[in-house]
C-alpha cells in the first residue's frame, strides 16, 4: 500500500497489497486457528451495509476476546501494511465496515465482559463488544442505566467509534458526553488508555474525544469506561399532534428555553404517521406528531408534563395524551421503534435509504419542510422522523433500485439535504457518521479542518492501515 | 529553534532563536505600530504567574482585535520560527503564559465583541477576549446565562484553551461540554473553524474537543461559540456541617445517585472554616462544611432541598440552613469566594501555592484526608476546598518562600498529592491545567498517550512555535 498526500493534504491510498495480505493472514492463522475465518459467507456478512453502498469484502475475519489479541493482529498487519477494519455488530449506515482494499476484519463481538460497575462513581468499565441492551440488562437491579440508544442494539465500542446518539441524547448527551475513557490499540500496536476515571480533567489533549467518532481510522477501541445515570423515579410518556412542522418545532424550542429537562422529543411527520397508523393499528391524526418522555421525581415529571402541555397548546397542539404505566409507555414507544418497519411495509418492494442531518434548532422547521418538498417534488416517498430536541432528523427515502433514474433522484435529494443542512450552519450527519457515504461532504463542512484531520491521521497511522477509505480518506 | 524528538517521542526545543525573534518583531512593528509593545513592565505583566514558577518574559506583546490580525502575526512568526504565547487575562495557575524561549505574547483581551446571541438555539458566538462576567452581564435580560465559573474572571478563549471548570460544573459541565466550536489560527497560519453550530454531529474527528484544553500549544483560539442555559426560575442556597470529610462525601455520593440535579456542592474543610469565620465574621462550626445550590422550578428546588436535607441528616449532617433571597445567597457565596483571601489573611506574610487534583468520587474522602494528614505532618498550613460533586479539590499551601526547607516540603506535598490522585485512578489536575508546573506528571498519568499527544503536536506544529514548553514539551 502506498500513501500520498494530495493537494488538500488528504490521504491517498493507491493500491491493494495482495502479497502483504496473504502473508499476514498466514501468520495470523497460526495464532488464531479457527478464530480466523476466510469463508465467503462470513466475509460477506462482515461487509454487510444497510445502505446502497456496494459491499467490499475483507480477506479474513478474526474473532478476538482481548485487547492483547487485537494488539497481536495490529502488529502483524502493521508489519505487512495490511488494512484492519474493526467490526462490532455491523449496523453502520455509511459503509463503515467495508474493506475497499481488503484486509482483516477484526470482529470484537465476543469481547463481552463487563469488567467493573462503580456504582458510587456512576460509571462502568466494559469490553467493546458488549451491546447497549446487554449492559442495561446487567444493570437492571442496580438502579442505574446507560441512556444512549441508537436504533440498533449496537456494540458499545462501535457506538463510541461512531459517536452514536439517539432518542435520549436531548437530555443525557451522545457518546461524546458519556465516554470517560477508551482503551485503544493504535496503528503501531501501542495500547493507549486515553484517561483515568476522574469525572473531569485538564491534563493534556482530550484523546478520549479524539477517538470517539474517529470510526476506527485512528485505532481500535477494545475497552471503555462509560458514565451511568440513576434510573428515574418516575417516567411519563406523551404524544401531541400539531397542525404543522413549524408548530411542533416552536413548541420544542419553547420547552428547551424553559429548561424543561425532557428525556425524549421525537417528531414524526405526516407521511410517517400514515404508515405507523396502518402498521401499528393506531389512529393518530395525520399531522405532525411529537412523542415525548419526561424523567424525574413523581412531582417533577407531573410538573414537566403540565408545563409542556401549556406550551404545546399555545403552539396549536392537539390531542395531548400522557401515559405513565410501563405497558402504555412501551406501546407508545414500540410504535416509534417500529416506524422503520411501518415505512418499509407501506412501500413494500421498494429499496430504502436512511440518512440524517442536524441543524441549529431555530432552522429545523425550515430544513424539514424544504426537505419534504424536495422529496415529493422528485416523486419519491421519504417520511421524516427526528430527534428534534437536538435539531437532528432522519428520512427513509424509498426508491426502485433497478430504476437508474429514480436512484439518481434519490442520490440528488440526499445530496441537497446534506448541503441544505450545511448552509444552515448544521452538519451533514448528526449521528450516522461519515464512513464512505458522506466523505464527499467533508470539505464543504470542515474546510481547512480537513487538513488538520488529515495531518492527525497521517501522524498516527502513516501507512493508512486503520479502516482505510473512511472519514477523510477520499481515494478508495 | 531546533526540534528533536527524544526516546519518549516528546518534543525537545533546544535553543532560543534571537535573530528570528528580532526580525519578526521588526516586521510586526511595521504593521501593529503602538499595538506592539516591548516595555519591560508590560512584558513582565504578560509573564505574570500566580504560582512560584519563575516568570519568563516574552520579547514583545501585541494587542490584537481580530482573527485576521492573529493570522498575520502567526504567519510572520512561522516564517522566522518564533514562539507565540496567547494571553487572555493572565490568570493561569501553572505558568501557562510564560515564554521560556521568548517570542511574542499575543494579547487577546481587546477582542471583546459578542458577535451573535442565538436565543432559540441557546448559543452565543463571541470573540476570545470576552470574559465570563462580561458575557453574563450582556445576557442578563435575555433569560439566559453561561454557567462556567473558574474563580477568576477569565477570558472565554482562555477558559476554552485550558478546559476551565468551577463550582457549577457538577450540573452544567466544564468547557469541554459547553464549547460548540472554536475558530483557531493554526501554526501554519490556517484559520480553522472546528464545527458548525449543530448541537451534535458525527462528521469527522472532534477538533473542537482537541483544541479545548490544548493550552495554546496547537493553535490560538480567536472566536468561539458557547452553549447557553436558561436562567433557573428558582434558586436556593444552603449550608450543612458534617462531623467528618467522609460524612460530607458520603452525602454527596448519595445525592448524586439519587439524581438530585444540584448546581453546586462545595466542600470546605475545618482549617478553611476557621479562616472564613474570622475573615467573613461568620460562626460556622469548625467541622467540614458543604455549601450547596439548587436550581429549578419553585416546587422543584423545594423538593431537591428536602431530599438533600434527608440525605445529609442520614449522614450525620447538622445545622442545615437553606436561604433563597438573592441577598442571603450572595452573602453565603461571598464567603466561599473570599476563602482565598481569608486563608491569605490567616497566614499573613506567607507565600501560597494553589494546586488541584480530581479523583473518582468514591475515593474522594480518602484522598482529601490523606492529603490533610500529609500537609499537617509536614508542618504546613494547607486548607482544602473542593468541587466535591466532581471529585475535584484544591489546596492552598502556605509556606515561607525564603525558607528552602519549607519550600522543598511544599513541593513534595504537591508531588505526593498528584501521585496520590493518579494512584486512585484520578488526574493530576482537575481544572488548573498542565502548563509548565504539572508536565512532570504527564507520563505517569498518560503513559503511551503522551506519544500520541506528541505526534499530534509535531504534526500540527512541526517547528514548536505555539506556546512552547507547555503541556507535552518537557525540555524548557
Amino acid at each position: 500500500m502506498t500513501i500520498a498526500v494530495n493537494e488538500n493534504n488528504t490521504i491517498k491510498t493507491v493500491e491493494r497489497n495482495d502479497a502483504g495480505i496473504k502473508t499476514a493472514i498466514d501468520i495470523l492463522k497460526q495464532q488464531f486457528g479457527d478464530n480466523l475465518q476466510t469463508s465467503k459467507s462470513l466475509r460477506e456478512q462482515h461487509a454487510h451495509t444497510t445502505t446502497y453502498i456496494t459491499p467490499q469484502l475483507p480477506d479474513a475475519v478474526v474473532f478476538v476476546t482481548s485487547t492483547q489479541e487485537v494488539q497481536d493482529i495490529v502488529k502483524v498487519c502493521a508489519e505487512y501494511k495490511v488494512p484492519i477494519i474493526p467490526f462490532g455488530t455491523g449496523t453502520s449506515l455509511e459503509g463503515g465496515v467495508n474493506a475497499p482494499l481488503g484486509g482483516v476484519s477484526v470482529d470484537l463481538s465476543r469481547m463481552k465482559e463487563i469488567l467493573a460497575v462503580n456504582a458510587e462513581d456512576l460509571d462502568v468499565h466494559v469490553q467493546a463488544g458488549v451491546t447497549r441492551s446487554e449492559l442495561n440488562s446487567y444493570l437492571r437491579d442496580t438502579g442505574l442505566f446507560f441512556p444512549i440508544d441508537p436504533g440498533a442494539d449496537a456494540s458499545l465500542g462501535g457506538m463510541a467509534a461512531t459517536r452514536a446518539s439517539g432518542t435520549n441524547a436531548v437530555r443525557y448527551g451522545t457518546m461524546r458526553e458519556n465516554v470517560i475513557n477508551v482503551t485503544v490499540v493504535m496503528a503501531d500496536g501501542d495500547i493507549v488508555k486515553t484517561a483515568h476515571r476522574a469525572k473531569k480533567t485538564s491534563a493534556g489533549y482530550d484523546l478520549t474525544r479524539l477517538m470517539v467518532g474517529s470510526e476506527g481510522t485512528l485505532g481500535i477501541i477494545t475497552e471503555l469506561t462509560l458514565k451511568l445515570h440513576g434510573q428515574p423515579e418516575a417516567v411519563i410518556a406523551a404524544v401531541c399532534s400539531f397542525p404543522t412542522i413549524e408548530a411542533a418545532c416552536e413548541a420544542t424550542i419553547m420547552a428547551t428555553q424553559c429548561a424543561i429537562p425532557m428525556a425524549r422529543i421525537e417528531l414524526v411527520d405526516e407521511e410517517n404517521i400514515k404508515a405507523i397508523n396502518i402498521y401499528s393499528k393506531l389512529n393518530y391524526p395525520e399531522t405532525p406528531l411529537l412523542m415525548l418522555e419526561f424523567h424525574g421525581s413523581e412531582s417533577g415529571v407531573a410538573e414537566q408534563v403540565e408545563m409542556f402541555k401549556d406550551i404545546a397548546m399555545e403552539c396549536g397542539g392537539q390531542d395531548f395524551n400522557a401515559v405513565s404505566s410501563l405497558e402504555d409507555r412501551n406501546k407508545l414507544w414500540q410504535a416509534r421503534h417500529d416506524s422503520y418497519w411501518a415505512m418499509r411495509s407501506y412501500t413494500a418492494g421498494k429499496d430504502a435509504l436512511t440518512t440524517d442531518v442536524c441543524v441549529p434548532i431555530s432552522r429545523l422547521a425550515e430544513c424539514v419542510v424544504e426537505t419534504q418538498k424536495d422529496i415529493s417534488d422528485n416523486g419519491l416517498y421519504g417520511p421524516i422522523i427526528g430527534h428534534v430536541g437536538d435539531g437532528n432528523f432522519h428520512t427513509l427515502i424509498c426508491f426502485d433500485g433497478k430504476n437508474p433514474e429514480e436512484f439518481k433522484k434519490m442520490e440528488e435529494v440526499v445530496d441537497r439535504m446534506a448541503k441544505r443542512a450545511l448552509a444552515m450552519d448544521g452538519t451533514c450527519t448528526g449521528e450516522h457518521g461519515i464512513g464512505q457515504g458522506k466523505r464527499k461532504f467533508m470539505l464543504a463542512e470542515h474546510g481547512t479542518g480537513v487538513k488538520v484531520m488529515s495531518a492527525i491521521k497521517l501522524a498516527l497511522d502513516p501507512d493508512n492501515i486503520m479502516n482505510p477509505g473512511k472519514v477523510i480518506d477520499f481515494s478508495v
